[in-house]
């Protein structure tokens, strides 16, 4: 429930307005439900201000997260708000030719390959709102290095909020960002046996 | 990261099948971001399904979730998926006849007529998806009962999934829940004096 009001009023120089409008980098972490969910979620909002939106999904399996990327792409074609554009990593980023990929190039090489498509669009200023979905991931396994990805970012021209959902969100990225979510798990079902099911689990 | 393999096998006597469709009630509750678009993020998976989905705003403020109201109703009608009834407490549920609402009626008697929709729609098995935004506080504060709401929801009919949202769920519905998600908040740029701002906050 945001109530609108600050609770300090920074010595930054900045007008309301500019302040107000300041693009955010927003992280969603934790080993609880809701990180991805709560992205698209945000891309919603984001669609709903009529502001183009590139999702780029860090993940081996194309088949996640089909009912969002639907709703969005459904969203994105209906000409009522903003565009979308949706980049999987699990079938192949739609950039790279498809025989310089699959086989030819580990998960590593993607997700770099990703993260170099989305500096090129940062600073091309293609879209107006990231989500860079299980982005966490990369950057804690040393594939893609978090000081370049914080440098990039705080240098990134114009306004453009950056979304990066996944567990284990590097500490520096945590303390670079502007907002920070920890979703914590306090009971799943497949703790007491249900599998994930579908509607809620994709 | 859903891996698929329960923890444990449940000694139930259900079948996978049956436990794999088994209705769940999840809760989005703490004092972080995200409570609420994670519930419409779910929803859009439902709509993938091609479920009808309910939402009910349980909130004061007729202006809250603009956003995410207009991308569903778009899905909702674009016949490409399930179908989406937007109830809000803010304006005035569409049920109750105009006389009898505005002035005439307190919060607490918004949020109970409320509840007795949700009631006589799970009785009725009107929606697959029930999105109770921000009704952990009409528990909270008492003007819902929380034991009734935990009798009513165990005694649902049919496959009926209910998510709630809010800060404070009662600790009842929590142990009652099959996923419960707390979203906590690391940081947030009200706390350096950032105002909410169009697109991120609503």
């Amino acid at each position: 429930m945001p109530q609108g009001q600050p609770s300090v009023v920074p010595d930054d120089g900045l007008t309301t307005r500019q302040r107000r409008n300041r693009p955010l980098v927003v992280v969603h972490t934790g080993i609880g439900k809701g990180k991805s969910t709560a992205a698209f979620g945000l891309a919603l909002r984001a669609w709903n201000q009529g502001w183009p939106i590139g999702v780029f999904q860090f993940v081996k399996s194309a088949k996640w997260k089909v009912g969002e990327e639907r709703a969005l792409r459904v969203l994105g074609d209906s000409g009522e708000g903003g565009t979308v554009a949706w980049h999987k990593m699990g079938e192949g980023w739609s950039w790279v030719q498809r025989d310089l990929q699959g086989d030819n190039l580990s998960n590593e090489e993607k997700a770099r390959e990703g993260w170099e498509q989305v500096k090129r669009d940062l600073a091309a200023e293609t879209y107006q709102l990231y989500v860079l979905d299980e982005f966490a991931y990369p950057m804690h396994w040393g594939w893609v290095d978090t000081d370049e990805v914080i440098s990039v970012l705080r240098d990134r021209p114009g306004t453009q909020h950056v979304v990066i959902t996944g567990r284990n969100a590097p500490e520096k990225l945590v303390d670079f960002a502007d907002l920070v979510t920890d979703m914590s798990k306090v009971k799943h079902p497949m703790d007491v046996g249900q599998k994930g099911q579908r509607g809620i689990e994709w």
